[in-house]
Order: C-alpha cells, then sequence, then structure tokens
C-alpha cells in the first residue's frame, strides 16, 4: 500500500470514508482516528482502527501521508492548518469553511507546505450531475439559459450540530454547497447577481428550506432550490435551452430531453386557441410532430474517483480535480448568499 | 338592454369581448366598434356591428355608456382619457399602461369625471388561480412561505405589435401582468423586492421568456414564470406551505395537496438513509403514512363575473373588483422588473 490515511471526526461521513477508501481505493489504507467523542471512538475501535489519543499523537505519526477531516464546519479550518505545518496531505469535507478568509489562510498555509488541499465535493460525479454536464458540454439543445438544480426532502430535518449557527450549520451550507460547486462547475462564467431567500420553517438558528437565483455573465441564469420541508417534488433538474428542454426527475436519473425539430417550428397555425382557461395564442400546446423526445445521454461516475485523483496528485501524475480556488470562488457567493438575505433583496457580484 | 357599450379595438381580445358581453352579460348590449384597420373594420360589420368613422363619433354618442380598450398596449393611455372626458365608463385591456405615470394620468381624469375605470384583469376569474386562493384562505396548510406560479408555453410566439417595443410587447407586459395581478392579490403584503431575469431568446425587440423572483414583507417569496421555449413543463402552481404542498397541473385543474400528519412527524428512524445517489438523512424519503393526500377545494368561477361587476357598479349596486389602484400597485412592479433586468440584479423596493 502506498499511502495511509486517516481519519478526523468519525461520525456518518467519517465513517463512510473509512469504508470507501478500503474498499474502493487501491493506493490508501485506513490507519487511524481522530475523534474526541467516546462513542466515536468505540465505533473506530470496532472497525480494527487506530485510535489517536490526541491531535499532536496524529500530527506526530510520520506513517500517516493523508487526513480527511469530517468534523463540523467550525472545526475545519484549525485541523486543516495543523496538519498541513504537520506536513501532512488534506482532504477536507464540504463546507471547506465557514467562511472566505478562513479558507484564505488554509489556502496560504497550504501553498507553503506544497502539501495537497482538497475539498470532498463528492457530488461532481454524481450520475444526474455528470448527465447535465455531458448534455450541455455536447451543445445540441444550443445555449443554456436558465437553469434549475433542486434536491427536495420532506424530513424537517436538521440533525445535531447542523442545527446549530455556530457549527456552521443550516441548508446552504450542507447541500447549498453542493449544488453551488456543481453550477459553477456547469457554466463557464463568472457569477453576477445572487439573490437568496432563505427559509428558517422549524429551526431556530439555521436556513432549513432555501432558494437561490443566480445570473452570470454569459447570460444564463440558475434557480438552485434546497428543501426540508417539500412534499410533493419538481424534478432534480430542469434545463432550458434555446432548442430544447432537458429533465432528470431523480438521483435515479430517470429523465428525457425534448428537442424542436429544425424544419417544422411555424408551419402550424397562428390563431388563438381556446384552451381550458380561455383563449391563448402564446400559450397554446405546440403539436407533437414540431419536436422530438431523446433519451439523455449515457454516462458513467464513480465517487471513488475524487480519491483515486489524490492518489494520482500525490504521485505526481495528475492535477487536483477538486481545487482550493474552485471552494473559494463557492465560499465567495454564499457570503453574497448571506449578504442578500440579510439586506432582502438580490446584490451584484463579480465572482 | 340597460347599457349600451362599443369596443375600441377589434382585433382578438376585442372580438372576444364583444363575443362574451352578447351572450353572457344580461345588462349590455354592444353597438359598435372603432378599429383604425380595414380589416378589423370589415369583421365588425360582419359581426353585425356599427362601425365608428372616427374616434371623435364614438365619444360623441351619446347612447354609448361603457367602452372597453382592446388595442395595443400603448395607445390606452390616450384612449382612456378621451373616453372618461366624454363621460364613458371605461374597461381597459392588460397591461392598464406601459408605466406608472401613464396610469396615475389616467386615475387623476377618472376621479375628476366620477366615471369607472377598470381593468380587464380575467385571469383572477381563472379556476386554477381560485382554487390556490381558497386553499390559501382556509389556511388549513398552516403558513405560505414559497408560491411558484408559471404559464410555460412553447411557441416561440410574440405575434404581430407584441412583439414591438413601442408597443408595449414582451412577455412581462403580456403574461407578466396576469400572474403578477394574481400574486398580489393572493398575498396581502407590500412586495419588498424583485429579481427579474428576462431573456430575449428570439425577439429583437422583447423580452419573450421570463422569470421574476418576488419577496414580500411578511416573508412570503414568491417565483413567476412565462415561457414560450419550455418543452417540459412544471407545474401552474406549486405552493409550500409549513404543513403541507399543493400542486396544480395546468388549466385542467387536475393536482393534489400531500399534508403532514400532525402526530407522526419523527416517529420514524433518522438514520443516514442511502440512496441512489448515496448517502443522506436530511433527502432521504419520508415514510407515507406521515402524510395524508387530499383533494384540492372545489371551486365555481366564471370570467363573467368581471362584466357583471361592472353592471353592478354602473347600478350602484357593489364596489370595483378590479381596482385601478390594484394595477397601479402591479405597475410599480413592473417598472421594478425592468429596473432589476437593466441593473442586471435584484432591487429592494416597498410597494
Amino acid at each position: 500500500m502506498k499511502y495511509t490515511m486517516a481519519i478526523i471526526g468519525f461520525g456518518g461521513m467519517g465513517s463512510w470514508h473509512a469504508e470507501n477508501v478500503l474498499s474502493h481505493i487501491d493506493g490508501i489504507t485506513v490507519k487511524g482516528v481522530y475523534d474526541i467523542q467516546k462513542s466515536a471512538q468505540d465505533k473506530a475501535l470496532s472497525h480494527g482502527l487506530y485510535v489517536y489519543g490526541s491531535l499532536e499523537e496524529l500530527l506526530e505519526d510520520r506513517e500517516i501521508d493523508l487526513v480527511t477531516i469530517a468534523t463540523p464546519n467550525d472545526s475545519h479550518k484549525d485541523y486543516a492548518i495543523a496538519l498541513l505545518k504537520a506536513g501532512k496531505n488534506v482532504i477536507c469535507e464540504k463546507p471547506v469553511t465557514m467562511n472566505v478568509s478562513q479558507l484564505e489562510e488554509i489556502m496560504e498555509t497550504a501553498e507553503k507546505s506544497g502539501k495537497i488541499f482538497s475539498i470532498h465535493q463528492n457530488r461532481r460525479w454524481d450520475k444526474d450531475f455528470v448527465i447535465i454536464k455531458t448534455l450541455l458540454d455536447q451543445g445540441e439543445l444550443g445555449r443554456p439559459y436558465f437553469i434549475e438544480s433542486r434536491v427536495q426532502g420532506s424530513r424537517r430535518a436538521m440533525y445535531g450540530w447542523r442545527g446549530h449557527k455556530t457549527n456552521g450549520g443550516g441548508m446552504v451550507l450542507d447541500w447549498g454547497v453542493h449544488l453551488l460547486d456543481q453550477l459553477l462547475n456547469l457554466i463557464d462564467s463568472p457569477v453576477v447577481s445572487v439573490d437568496a431567500h432563505l427559509f428558517s420553517l422549524y429551526s431556530d438558528e439555521v436556513d432549513d428550506n432555501i432558494k437561490i437565483f443566480l445570473r452570470f455573465e454569459n447570460k444564463v441564469s440558475a434557480l438552485c432550490e434546497m428543501s426540508t420541508n417539500c412534499l410533493i417534488n419538481h424534478p432534480r433538474w430542469h434545463i432550458s435551452c434555446t432548442d430544447g428542454t432537458a429533465v432528470i426527475e431523480d438521483w435515479s436519473c430517470k429523465g428525457k430531453i425534448v428537442k424542436l425539430k429544425a424544419d417544422s417550428q411555424m408551419s402550424w397555425s397562428e390563431d388563438i386557441v381556446y384552451t381550458e382557461a380561455g383563449p391563448t395564442r402564446t400559450m397554446a400546446p405546440r403539436p407533437e410532430y414540431t419536436t422530438n423526445i431523446l433519451e439523455l445521454p449515457e454516462v458513467q461516475t464513480d465517487w471513488s474517483d475524487y480519491y483515486k485523483n489524490i492518489v494520482n496528485v500525490m504521485e505526481g501524475k495528475a492535477e487536483l480535480i477538486v481545487k482550493p480556488q474552485q471552494a473559494l470562488r463557492v465560499m465567495k457567493v454564499i457570503e453574497k448568499v448571506f449578504e442578500s438575505e440579510e439586506t432582502g433583496a438580490g446584490v451584484s457580484c463579480h465572482i
């Protein structure tokens, strides 16, 4: 085994990292865990992992090449900086930090140390996202102009530290980070405005249902939604392009493309049509023979590719796929999200 | 017959008004039409209507109590003021004017004249809207917090004068006026921010696909969308309330309500659930036994009620349902819509 890894924080995601690396990543083994909670320490022992008695012990363990941080969000910065200074490569769970300045501090330290610092934006390998990215890269539907990305749950659930503002809880910093990271990787243009409508429906401290509207400089707009109180869902993705519309219903990636035929756009009647809600011309249904229904592109994706890239970077064979500069952009947008909610209106930016 | 009406502008909507009044409104007869186009004059004659040779002839016709204006939007103001000064009651097609100041001028003239001035916001009697209004008035789903109202067509069609900016064309001034009028009547609170993303996909001059995001002072938010290039539609209405979600699919008013049961919200497992897109707690599906599926409320609606109200107002028996003050609010929001698009970000307001 080439590389040895440790994990800080052995909750739900921490134990997922151990399992994932041990079962899917050839180049890395997992040695041990540092967690301040007794129950997490017991869980690590029962998985046959070493339990570090202190952070210092981990920092001084020369066997460790790579450490993944999976603790509550407010502790990421201090752990990351300590690890980088100790010469470790570092993977950090998202959201990378609580704000832009914390991340900039980490990035300075990483640069000085020459070590890897990356963020576990695993959802860039989600099948639904890769389908949409492939579709837009192919460009067969013309120019995209409105992108809707939604994750709608109904468990009304902001569990544990995720319900606390001081720990970096709330939906913006939970799923918001994923959906914004995906959008910024989908649309190659600066964000020029952010309008965020954040709701705290049942949480005392944090946002639990959110909508974020973005303008990009290239005239693409996007709506990004995370709900924990939605009982009738919209599709996961709804993509409006000049020559067609694409939809992915849910994580199973069922969906379709409807594309305008080039040759039959206006060969049908322009008269007023009497719908069930009265007369209309513009909103009357389009005849089916003017469109084609197409399958979504086939793609292969694997969350393991995240760690495989880390191995390749450690070996000097590849560039980092999830770069701190990208996370910095997301954090800058998130600061505008909170600014927008505070001021109660949309805000301009150039991010 | 008590009242005699004339129509200015005998295009699609003008002839609809004649037909509607003659077949559904007991108290009003339609005498004649003023239209500068020969083809419209011929159509009026073929319907057995009198054709006025000039606007002056219509203004001086003492038989006429009521005139409906159904001309391109840029001509509404001058006609309305001339008619009110001539002592006629006036109904104006929407959008009432091109901007706020034009409407204020009409309202001053109406006040001095003592005559009725109303706007044909017929879609306040659309069945889908009345169902949503009834549902929210009943309050059984708790507090609404996000309202989505969409009309999605795919005919890529901004016909005739609707394609020209100088005539008041474009989607904001066409369907936008309807959807905003409905929203302002649904939510009893000032609009405090407007963020409008307007697209001109195939029109040279006007917006043809639009999304408008509104914040109301009472913390309700809304998305209002009009598309002419959408090939896979969202529901006509999607209403998020604290205790449930309601959807109306389309103008046929198929739809449903899903409501949380009060007694079983958190009696189920809180563990991480492995969905097709990996582990999640917050976004795992909610068990069906924690919700009820309910029917949408039954309502009776009739577009004729608009003219019946006008008859009752002329008889002194009722208050105007569609008041110019309401149209003024819509026009003020629309000015913010264009301001938002121009500045490229959301704008604050108090309307």
